[in-house]
């Protein structure tokens, strides 16, 4: 895998295409498989950990004919593990695990599979925009064709087993990454975040478990693996859940709009002019900054800059991003100056 | 005296000229005076405030040929009035105060004499940059004039006699304004503080006592009028006292330039960044930017802004010229609204 070009490629995640595009980033279906004839990963000795991914690589390169890039994280540097983690094609943990392990990703990164993480396999199918069902189709047919390659570890009563009682089942995980910069400005964002706790739904930020709400994303997940189908589960997202969070985002952007249209164009013209001037930056803050403009560009208050750079800013102006663009290792200090000298010289090219 | 006229003009003490402009905004010297034949000023009933007046106006009349402009400032609204403390013309006490009250203003700002401010007479002479030599021939000259038409309240041991007994002897307060970004950055500001107060001297913020030092502007004047000649305390000022601030001031700005270049740049273009996209802005944001930008200019990091241009944002952005510049009252909302478009636009067309 030629992690030069990936790094400076937009990512399937942030590629500002498909439905409801203004409010969501991503949609992504994961699901937790395991091999029948082996322990769980936690368990597995290095031989053990060899031959599930061969076996695994065989077993995806017979099901389908795409051409997947397989990669091995124990032969990768810290950077590099950490680039896959930006474009959301692996986990923290995966990156930051031991042993033999790894990714394969298919053209467009719009398929990964991890292989050894906490599971033997963890397949996710990711889509931009909110295309949960197209999604489903696709993952679920990936799945059969691996499924006639090899034995799961399945149980007729609780379904796939996985290493995490919490993922046994159907072992899905349907999530979708909203931006809602609309609801956090209007300090709605908390009722969002009650009546996903009713629904049992987790939200979670930028990066999954126990990652701040940076630049205003916010990803929704399924809690509940057991007791629905994989369809339901699928269904009550894309026609439930989103949809009325996506209402209330468009909702609070227009009572922005309408009546609170100068604080609107100050925050989001004062973060353009910020993000043109500043000479260091953090990645936190340039998070902010895009966050803001991305909502001025959707909402048409910024016009010359597109929304396309703003999607990509927010993936390559990354600590491994950066990094790999520059062709060099950075401290904090330096990737701050890159990354202001990098933002200002993109967003006075449109 | 056509105040619409005078909102749209630079003023003397930000005109940006005179000796060490880019550290010193203006010099003054004022002198305190009474006539002898009149109570002070807070004893005097509306009766004899009128008297003082005219005999003030003719005084000044026949003194100098210079074409006096004169304001009643009991006819003045609430708003022409703060005009004319912005522009550094009168005190705030004189602003609001009651009872017949003016000030005399010579051709471009230079010279203003206010009547029945604290004592019945007090003149100032201003100019841009550290001309403190050239003010005190200036206002010396006035001074004798006018004491050839009237009697002033002299005792032969104390001197010139005054309402407060700290203007008692010379009546004369020497003051400097200056800008010290550099110092404030770099947080040695307070030394000269201590040094400062070592030397009895005063230092103030951009509207004289008890208010803030806004923009990092610092009004240093002399606290002691008694056992010293008008001419040792110039002198003092002129070779002594504020070369040495401006030395500190010099080193400071160079240590930034230096050895923290980074974060001069990204403070001094952040903050140009600032003012060039807000939708909305206070006088005091307002002050603080200008502030760093000034430092910009003057230290070559900006090019494409004139310090004139910077100077005059400074005056023009000030409540009660900006609503005289628009023509209308307008509330600290809609101030705020009306100051952040005007800087773009002025911001603009350099």
């Amino acid at each position: 895998m030629n992690l030069e070009e990936l790094a400076r490629g937009a990512g399937e995640w942030l590629r500002g295409t498909g439905a409801m595009n203004d409010i969501v980033i991503s949609s992504r279906i994961r699901l937790a498989r395991n091999l029948a004839d082996f322990p769980f990963v936690n368990r597995m000795d290095p031989e053990q950990r060899r031959s599930v991914v061969e076996t695994l690589q065989s077993a995806l390169r017979n099901a389908s004919d795409r051409a997947w890039q397989y990669v091995e994280l124990d032969d990768l540097d810290e950077l590099d593990r950490q680039l896959l983690v930006e474009r959301h094609l692996i986990s923290r943990q995966h990156a930051t695990g031991a042993g033999r392990r790894g990714v394969a990703v298919s053209p467009c990164e719009t398929v990964a599979v991890m292989i050894n993480e906490e599971d033997h396999l963890r397949m996710q199918v990711m889509r931009s925009g909110l295309e949960l069902e197209t999604i489903w189709t696709e993952i679920d047919g990936i799945d059969d064709r691996i499924e006639s390659e090899i034995n799961y570890a399945f149980h007729e009563r609780y379904g796939y087993l996985t290493a995490c009682p919490t993922n046994v089942g159907t072992g899905i995980r349907v999530s979708v990454m909203l931006h809602l910069p609309g609801l956090k400005l209007t300090g709605e964002i908390e009722r969002v975040f009650r009546a996903a706790r009713e629904l049992r739904l987790a939200i979670r930020g930028l990066f999954g478990e126990g990652t701040e709400y940076l630049g205003d994303f916010f990803q929704v997940s399924n809690q509940t693996t057991l007791g629905k189908s994989e369809e339901e589960i699928v269904h009550e997202f894309r026609h439930q859940v989103i949809p009325r969070i996506i209402e209330y985002e468009r909702k609070a952007r227009q009572t922005l709009l309408k009546e609170r249209t100068l604080a609107l164009d100050d925050k989001v013209w004062r973060s353009l002019g910020t993000l043109q001037s500043a000479r260091t930056m953090s990645s936190e803050e340039t998070l902010t900054h895009l966050s803001h403009v991305r909502m001025g560009v959707n909402l048409g208050r910024i016009s010359e800059i597109s929304l396309q750079t703003v999607n990509e800013l927010f993936l390559l102006t990354q600590p491994a991003h950066l990094q790999r663009i520059q062709g060099e290792r950075l401290n904090g200090e330096q990737r701050s100056v890159v990354r202001a000298e990098y933002i200002r010289r993109r967003l006075s090219q449109n």
